[in-house]
């Protein structure tokens, strides 16, 4: 499969080095083509490996990874080409995240989430939310963390959640541990988690954790 | 121990009536002395139960619970009496939580809480967030859920937590289970985990479920 991963941050590098991993071209796309890490990244990582603009990324893609910053995410994507992103499914694993003056802040929070607001945005785009309740590490190596932690997925396009959740699968996510929360809605859900998880994060001293979701039946 | 539990609603009476099983004795506060699920709990819910205004619960109490909706906590403790809060351990179990037009919205949210409006209003209160992550049956009965599921809480005062992870303990909750988040501050992370509660209970149907994090190390 071809991918494009939006971003050369930890998040993009590693997502972007684990598909590689796994026997699939990606293009690693930033904003400009000679960014730095992009470059060195995709020297290093493997065959599959290239790096370019959004656009170039974007248009070469069969599946595309926002993994920009979710405050950028809609930038991210308008340099993209919103051509290049019809009838694609594009998995959204971005946080709205800054810290301000020392402040966590989210933004948007609540009301909206920038899930919807990419799927909004490219409506002829198939939104999956999914993934940003974990750290990069644990995205691509679920194993790291004991016992049978969940990720999740939401989305309106059931045919893309199901395309995802393969994806998850050579992740190391088996079907079972990947819940559906339903809609693109629940973004907001997901996106509002962060704060807990910065919590823990302080709580354990690392990012190598997640959730299991017990439930009575 | 003897308790004020402000709130008549279904949290309130469960968790009054958990704390009259366990011995203590309780007081229902609502706003009004002739509240009829208050005085009907009163009656039912065994021989240290009574109820009263919010004012008379607090006066009479070692330690209150905040058990009514998050957006009206802070009047409930003003006709509690600042006077009758001072030095005592009141723990904030609400939620901002009300449906609008059949939305969820949440406020406070992301730059202030109701645990932090609290301990705000009421400085010579010992706030502590707890319990606001799972439904009333499992506050009390957490064997209800499978698991080494957790119970987070946080606040500014170390004596007030232990008092209450103490008291969780009679719930059923043991210590290792008590995960603290730090300061009164958390209590952001905590109320705003309430939309992904509700997609979960969305998804299973029930309410009878909660987190376990794990945790590589």
């Amino acid at each position: 499969m071809r991918y494009a991963v939006l971003g050369t941050g930890e998040v993009g590098r590693t997502l972007g080095g684990k598909l590689v991993d796994l026997g699939h071209e990606v293009t690693l796309g930033s904003r400009s083509k000679d960014n730095p890490a992009a470059l060195e990244w995709a020297r290093d990582a493997g065959a599959g490996a290239r790096s370019g603009t959004f656009e170039e990324a974007a248009s070469s893609a069969e599946v595309v990874f926002v993994a920009v910053g979710g405050r950028v995410a809609l930038s991210a994507l308008e340099a993209a080409g919103a051509a290049n992103l019809d009838g694609k499914v594009v998995i959204d694993v971005s946080n709205p995240l800054a810290f301000e003056d020392g402040q966590l802040r989210l933004d948007p929070v609540e009301s909206d989430s920038v899930g919807e607001q990419i799927q909004r945005a490219f409506p002829h785009a198939r939104v999956v939310k999914s993934l940003n309740t974990v750290n990069c590490k644990v995205m691509v190596e679920p194993t790291l963390v004991p016992g049978e932690h969940q990720i999740f997925v939401c989305g309106e396009d059931a045919a893309a959640k199901e395309q995802v959740t393969a994806l998850l699968g050579e992740f190391g996510w088996p079907p079972h541990r990947v819940l559906d929360l339903g809609g693109i809605r629940s973004a907001r859900a997901v996106e509002m988690a962060l704060p807990l998880w910065v919590d823990l994060f302080r709580h354990f001293g690392h990012g190598e954790f997640n959730m299991e979701i017990r439930s009575a039946r």
